[in-house]
C-alpha cells in the first residue's frame, strides 16, 4: 500500500482529515506526569491513545525531541511506534542536504524511526530530495508556502513572473519519484491555497497554521475544494488539558476539530 | 569571545582556513575498529586528535549521526565535546522551522550539543531563523548558493532582476541579530563567490565542495579575495586512510589541504 493509499484509507475509516501534531515539551505537559521516568513518552502515548479515532495522521516535529538529546530521540522513536499502524506517521523534520547526506536523513526517518512521511525543504533542489523520493510507499511532503510571517521574505519573491513557491510546486511535480509527494501550505494563505489546489488537484496538502497561528478552518476547507488534505492542529489539541484529564480533554478537542474540518469522501 | 573571534583566533593560531568535516559512517571507517563498542566515537576522536593542528573548525553533519538513532545522537554529542575548545565546532544541520520550533532546534544544537555554529536554511524567512540569531557568541551560517547540482533549480531563479541566492544574502545581512552570521557558498561556483564576496567583504563564508564534489581550491581562494573563509573538506581527509594508520593518513591529508588553501592574515 502506498503512503497516499494509507492516508486516504485512514481518512475514510476515521471520517477525518485531522492531523494531530505532537510537539511535546516537558515544560508544557501536565505537572503530575513531568517527574515520571519517560514522562514525554507516557504523555505522547496517552495523547495518541485518546485521540486516535479522530486522526488520519500524527505529525511529530523532530525539534522538540532533539532538544532532549539522545533520550529525546528515543522518545521520538517509541512515540512513532505507538501510532496505530493504519494511521499515517509524519516526521516533521524539514530536512534536505546534498545527496549522500540526504540519504542518511532518509535512512534516519524512514528506516530507523519508521515514519511513513517526512517534510523536506526545497531550497537545495532536486538531488537534495532525490534520496527521499526514491523510497516506495513513503510520502515526501515539500515546503511550498509556509504558515509563518517569514513566508513573505523569499517564498513570495516574484521569479520570472511567478512567486517562488509556485515554481517549487510546479518543479517538484515534474520530478521522477517512487514515493508519493505532498506540499506544506499554511492555512494563513487561503487565496494561494485555492490557486495551488487548481495546479495540483490530486496532491495531498499538509496544512498547518490552524489554531495558535490564526488560520481559519472554514476558509481553508473552502479554498482546498475537497482535494486530499491533512489539517494539522498541534497545541490546540495536545495542550487542551493541563491536568489529570488531559487525555480526555485532548480527545474532546480532537473530536471538535475533526467535525469542524468535516469529511466528504 | 564571539564565534567569529574564536574562528579568526583559531585560524591565526593554526595558520589554517581548513574546516574538517566529520560525516562518519560505520560502513566507511576502517574495518579494524568497526566492531569496537562506540566505534564511530573512537574513530572521530582519532581523526580530531590527529588533525587538530591543521583545523580552524570541525563540521559534523547531523544526518550521519541521526541515521543511528539515539546512539548516534550520543556519538555526535561526545564527538563535539572532543573538539579542542579553541577550534570552532559547527553542526551542519541545515535546520529552520516556525519560531517555537526553531527555538527547540537552537536549544538542541547550541545548548545540548554545545556547538559554536549551525548551518540553517533560509526558505522559511526571518522568524524561522530569529531564534538562532538571538544567541550571543554563536554563529548562524545560512545556505546561500550550495555546491550541489540542485542549486540550479531554485537558488538561481531570477527574482526581480537578481538571483534568489543574492536576495538571501542581502536580506539576511539586514536582519537584527546577536549571533555572528555566515553564508554557505559552494566551491563549485567561483564567479558567484567573487560577486558575493564584494557584497559581504567581512562575513565568513563556509565553502564546501572541494574534493569529492569537484571544486577547485585555487579558483576558490582567488574568488574569495582574502575574506574570512572556512574551506571544508570531509571525505578527502577523514577517509584518506582505511587501515590501522588512518589517523596518520588523515593528518597528512589535512596538512596538505591546509597548505594548498594557504593562510594570509
Amino acid at each position: 500500500m502506498t503512503a497516499l493509499q494509507k492516508l486516504l484509507h485512514a481518512q475514510f475509516q476515521h471520517q477525518s482529515r485531522l492531523c494531530i501534531g505532537l510537539d511535546s515539551e516537558l515544560s508544557k505537559i501536565p505537572i503530575h506526569i513531568r517527574n515520571h521516568e519517560d514522562a514525554l513518552l507516557e504523555y505522547n502515548r496517552e495523547i495518541i491513545y485518546s485521540t486516535q479515532q479522530y486522526a488520519c495522521a500524527y505529525k511529530l516535529n523532530t525539534a522538540f525531541y532533539e532538544q532532549y538529546g539522545s533520550k529525546g530521540w528515543n522518545i521520538l522513536k517509541e512515540s512513532v511506534s505507538s501510532i496505530p499502524q493504519d494511521v499515517l506517521s509524519i516526521a516533521d523534520a524539514k530536512r534536505a542536504d546534498i545527496g549522500n547526506t540526504s540519504s542518511a536523513y532518509a535512512k534516519a526517518v524512514f528506516q530507523d524511526l519508521q515514519c511513513d512521511a517526512i517534510t523536506v525543504n526545497p531550497y537545495m533542489g532536486y538531488d537534495s530530495l532525490a534520496p527521499f523520493l526514491e523510497y516506495e510507499n513513503k510520502m515526501v511532503i515539500v515546503l511550498a508556502l509556509t504558515s509563518n510571517p517569514g513566508s513573505e521574505d523569499f517564498q513570495r519573491l516574484m521569479c520570472n513572473g511567478k512567486p517562488l513557491y509556485m515554481h517549487v510546486v510546479e518543479t517538484v511535480m515534474s520530478w521522477k519519484r517512487n514515493a508519493d509527494i505532498g506540499f506544506v501550505i499554511g492555512a494563513t494563505h487561503p487565496a494561494e491555497l485555492s490557486e495551488l489546489r487548481r495546479m495540483a488537484p490530486d496532491i495531498p496538502f499538509l496544512i498547518p497554521g490552524i489554531g495558535a497561528q490564526g488560520g481559519d478552518i472554514e476558509a481553508t476547507m473552502k479554498a482546498n475544494a475537497n482535494g486530499p488534505v491533512m489539517i494539522n492542529v498541534s497545541r490546540g489539541i495536545q495542550y487542551a488539558g493541563d491536568s489529570i484529564d488531559f487525555g480526555e480533554k485532548a480527545k474532546n478537542a480532537a473530536q471538535e476539530y475533526c467535525q469542524k474540518i468535516g469529511f466528504h469522501s
